[in-house]
């Protein structure tokens, strides 16, 4: 279970080894405050997001999060994966204006500040492009960050928007709701008052601060455990209506073409599924030993239940240890512990949720859905180790 | 409970209020990845740290994290507090070495690459300088920022020291354990064996990603619910001995001079405490009606159990509403609702953790360890709302 490679430490004979004093307790540091808003070190400048590799566009557009370098189930606000439409707006937040209109009793606007002074909640939640991993769906990326980096997780602090819709009162006819954001691409969707009602918030603040404003400052929706695009960002309106808008967004667009030449519309919940993040594509092992295979874990259904983990392709499994807190509809990080005896080995992770669901295999899944679908994939994702101990992502 | 501030939607007649479309829908946005490493709104300028009021010194100095501007337990990176005594030293992480040695069986002394290869864990643990508030004995700070910044809130991820340490081998005679940092000061502090078996941490990572330069990268000692220095930064060394080292850190600083001439030493654990963070100092109610007090509770010895609010200087108090999750020796938010009428109020919190401790008064605080103390200061804190509105630190 432990390391090997720990270096005997070697005094010289005349000085303790506490006298062996590095170069950088020699001199003063760094003042404080420098800058007052802190950075990373500069030895992590490769740790950011990246576009999709081949795509030229920049505002209709994606970066990914490095989630090969994340520790822990946060991500932090700088490595938040993006999905713009129309590029990212510059709202100032006293000018911006949330209308409540159509099946109410009465249309409302609000600014910031009235909406901030409504009760507050504070939740973690994932939060996934339902085009993460779709490039496995034929191809195959070369790092986690290319395949699942359309992924993160943030501590969310909103108002609950079913408070906010009551103050409005809500007529009985309203089944649905459109979210439209103030970006040029006017990001619109149409979303069940039943969800509305239940766990939606209006969130204006992640991970401790105001949101950045590429998540949709000074506003955006949360709709926890629902595919990305429906957590509208710089909100600027929601629509009762008693039938969905059919917008762009929900018919030319994420929907799921099936096999018998139908298509599915309004998959909104994003299904179990897992990855591992180390070792995972890209990477090499630094030699046989002790690896422990770290990963995420997640469902829009609710807790992650249980994670299995393979290192012969799904021939045998162990059940993987999960960190605490097991949150729902949050990233859960898994660990593993590993004895790579140097022979080549084939990585996979297996997710339960809480409803009993399992992740499916790529195979069962292409069977299920074929492939003219772009969207909801979350097949179980292998990571080859070869006896070099390089990573690579294979289909297995 | 709801604001009455939000206007009615006024749409011109000939006009869908959805028409008053705002400028900055008419343009494309900002690109994707614009920075690769995102940063907070423009906007949000003016939410950073700050220095002590009144001390020049830049590298044995503190800045202090602007609570009255954050939401939720977690503190993001770039506002969590400094506290250095030699300035922040800039460590390349590949030349970086943590010795194991004194009453061990072998010393050892690890890379990072060996540290990393153990196993991890994450937990979300406050990080608090016993000098925090300490400016209530006596005077009283402007705003929160001011009084209570010297605390914060992470994820950290690292390996338990317990497993490090067994490496070494640890030899019976060993009680206690010296800690030192690579900075200029050598910040050194002497650490129960019992709590280095406990829950101690060889922390490298925070929030998500490798720790920041000024929270001790590439690694620090984290000790979950101990006094904020003990918790060594830029960790270089750890010698296993049979008695305490009498450090500088221990004797002439980080004691409590008590009425009767003797002095605390070794006060380790922070108890429990709380802070209102909105409404604070500084900050002005928009007019009578629905206000949400908000603020957060922690204690070094496990979880808050309850929070109380008073409105009234502490005659009469209610429960307030904890935000889940509420996890040991962390940040836990609690809100609690107010209908204000206008009248000046003094708003109040008192903290009770799991083993039943309850946050003193300032002046219990005060009748039992006199006046000459610096530390450890966790009395309950006031905030005096004024007929206008205007919030400001009292002593009541």
């Amino acid at each position: 279970m432990l390391p090997t490679a720990a270096h005997a430490a070697q005094p010289d004979g005349k000085h303790e080894a506490s006298d062996l004093v590095p170069l950088w307790t020699k001199a003063q540091g760094r003042p404080i405050l420098s800058p007052p808003y802190g950075q990373p070190s500069g030895y992590e400048a490769k740790v950011v997001r990246v576009p999709i590799p081949g795509r030229t566009n920049t505002t209709a557009a994606a970066s990914l999060t490095p989630l090969q370098n994340l520790y822990g189930i946060i991500t932090p606000n700088g490595l938040v994966f993006e999905r713009h439409h129309g590029g990212v707006p510059d709202i100032p937040p006293e000018q911006h204006r949330l209308l409540v209109h159509g099946l109410v009793d009465r249309p409302l606007a609000f600014d910031m500040n009235d909406l901030q002074r409504f009760p507050s909640v504070s939740r973690m939640h994932f939060l996934e492009c339902s085009g993460n991993s779709a490039g496995e769906w034929k191809a195959k990326g070369s790092t986690v960050q290319i395949t699942h980096g359309l992924l993160s997780c943030c501590e969310w602090t909103g108002i609950p928007l079913a408070i906010v819709l009551q103050e409005a009162g809500i007529d009985p006819r309203a089944k649905w709701l459109l979210a439209e954001g103030a970006d040029a691409a006017a990001m619109t969707r149409s979303i069940p008052m039943e969800k509305a009602l239940d766990d939606a918030l209006l969130v204006y603040a992640q991970n401790g601060e105001m949101l950045r404003p590429e998540q949709g400052y000074p506003l955006r929706l949360l709709l926890p455990g629902f595919e990305g695009n429906t957590n509208i960002k710089w909100l600027r309106r929601l629509k009762l209506a008693d039938s969905p808008f059919m917008t762009r967004e929900e018919t030319s667009k994420y929907t799921d073409p099936m096999p018998d030449g139908t298509a599915r519309q309004f998959t909104f919940v994003m299904e179990a599924k897992s990855v591992i993040v180390r070792p995972s594509g890209g990477q090499t092992l630094r030699g046989p030993g002790f690896v422990e295979i770290e990963g995420y874990a997640w469902s829009g259904r609710g807790r992650i239940r249980r994670v299995d983990v393979s290192v012969d392709a799904g021939r045998t499994w162990q059940e993987a240890k999960l960190q605490e807190p097991v949150l729902p509809k949050c990233l859960t990080a898994f660990r593993a512990p590993w004895r790579w005896d140097g022979a080549p080995a084939v990585l996979q992770s297996r997710a339960m949720d809480e409803t009993g669901y399992v992740q499916p295999t790529r195979e069962a899944l292409i069977a299920a859905r074929g492939l003219e679908s772009y969207y909801h994939f979350n097949g179980i994702q292998s990571w080859q180790v070869g006896g070099n101990g390089a990573v690579e992502n294979v289909h297995a």
